[in-house]
């Protein structure tokens, strides 16, 4: 998928809301568990709840592989499933990859053309050439991770240099790469007032922040700070939604929860039409 | 397995090396792609011809993922293997995996409880409670990349931050995580000078080290600096013994370079022997 394309389904939608397909067959509703595979199943449902809400789904790929091969089917019957029905949708591996050279290209190859992901989340620590090799797909993108929403973020990523943070010479280090317009970044909503000086330094990648609600960030905090004049946001929500009900009323709870959202960014993509 | 375990091998066997397992399809003997599942074959042949020499195995997941769920399931098969056959042998989960919380949580679980790895390599971008998890698990090593051996390594890993590095803080801090005594660190053999100052940091913990041959480094070079009275190293390599040849013979040409470097390892360990 192109950065025009998925701008146009932002304003089609008026959404720039990414859900986190992070299923927990511990958490998902037990009558489920009677599905030949539940973990599927809850996914399907929720993404046909929902998908006229967002613009993009997240799968992180750890709670798919907890469960071994039956989790890496289960991965890529979703993956299948969404880009069969609805092509539209912009979709993340969010497997935070992180490794050199042709190792980097067997992952690029493992998430972009075995399983036809738009894009994957990577870990910059092992620099240039762990992150190029990703950067080589075409209509692919790289979704660093810059500032994490975490607390341990605050080890190493803050550290400064200089009176420059690590995440900051990560971005700009980043932009020096091959294709930067195909990188996004990861940036946690938990730090909404560092956006500022974030977008001083990548004002028109996309940032994909995680950390809106169930972490505590603020929507209007991130849009402030962060939301450019073709949005250049995706903003994560995971637990809120996809469990918001453990009953048979799971999926219809999901898309309650996702239209509150949706209806909250539909009202910050106002604020930037009216100010044009 | 614990590290007096891993130290009696070492001294058994008279050798500290690692053979990494980064199996790649297109570059096995083309006789094997007649077997039902080529990559497994060609693991199972090179294992049985040479865990005599080596303490350890490393297959790196991303040449396994790359082949989706049949790349998974030679994956599960390699590690039921060594583990039936041999399992005196350590295990690596090369897979350079960084997420928080319960996600990191499930990662340990896939390597260490679904497929039983004894250890798996992990990236400290994201701090303390994206490492700690993987030390909660009893007699389960947790091996921390630190400076590695690419080029990129120079991106943001020795970036000086009031004279000291990033990767000797990251050394520094992760001593202080939970259950320290279960983390190993990756230090590549290409910067072998370094390992004087990493030493002083981390004076017991293992290093496995990437980079001896076909990376450029000289493993009488990072013995000298890096070697302890409990040795605490793994020297892995890869490529120069796994595809020493791709005819037939592969496992005994496999074997004779990995007895080069077993021999030369035995000359390292005399050396700590007649020094103490």
């Amino acid at each position: 998928m192109s950065t025009d394309e998925l701008v146009f389904q932002i304003r089609k939608k008026n959404s720039f809301l990414c859900i986190g397909l992070d299923t927990d067959p511990e958490r998902i509703p037990p009558h489920l568990l009677e599905e030949p595979d539940p973990v599927f199943a809850f996914n399907k449902a929720i993404v046909d709840a929902t998908h006229h809400l967002c613009v993009a789904y997240k799968p992180n790929t750890a709670f798919y592989e907890a469960n071994g091969i039956k989790g890496w089917e289960s991965l890529s019957k979703t993956i299948n499933y969404i880009n069969a029905h609805y092509p539209e949708i912009f979709t993340i591996a969010d497997a935070k990859r992180g490794d050199i050279g042709n190792t980097a290209t067997m992952y690029a190859k493992a998430f972009f053309e075995d399983l036809k992901f738009d894009s994957v989340t990577v870990a910059p620590y092992m620099g240039r050439d762990s992150v190029e090799p990703f950067l080589n797909f075409k209509d692919k993108f790289t979704i660093l991770l810059a500032l994490t929403s975490n607390p341990g973020a605050f080890d190493f990523q803050t550290m400064q240099f200089d009176g420059k943070e690590l995440y900051m010479q990560v971005l700009e280090t980043a932009l020096t790469y091959k294709n930067p317009d195909q990188l996004m970044f990861v940036v946690g909503a938990t730090k909404a007032e560092f956006l500022k000086e974030i977008r001083r330094i990548v004002p028109k990648n996309f940032l994909l922040v995680p950390g809106v609600g169930a972490q505590g960030g603020s929507l209007e905090e991130v849009c402030k700070h962060g939301i450019t004049d073709d949005i250049g946001l995706l903003i994560n929500s995971s637990r809120g939604i996809i469990y918001a009900s453990r009953d048979k009323d799971f999926a219809q709870a999901a898309s309650a929860q996702a239209t509150l959202l949706q209806q909250a960014m539909a009202s910050e993509i106002k604020k930037i039409q009216s100010r044009a």
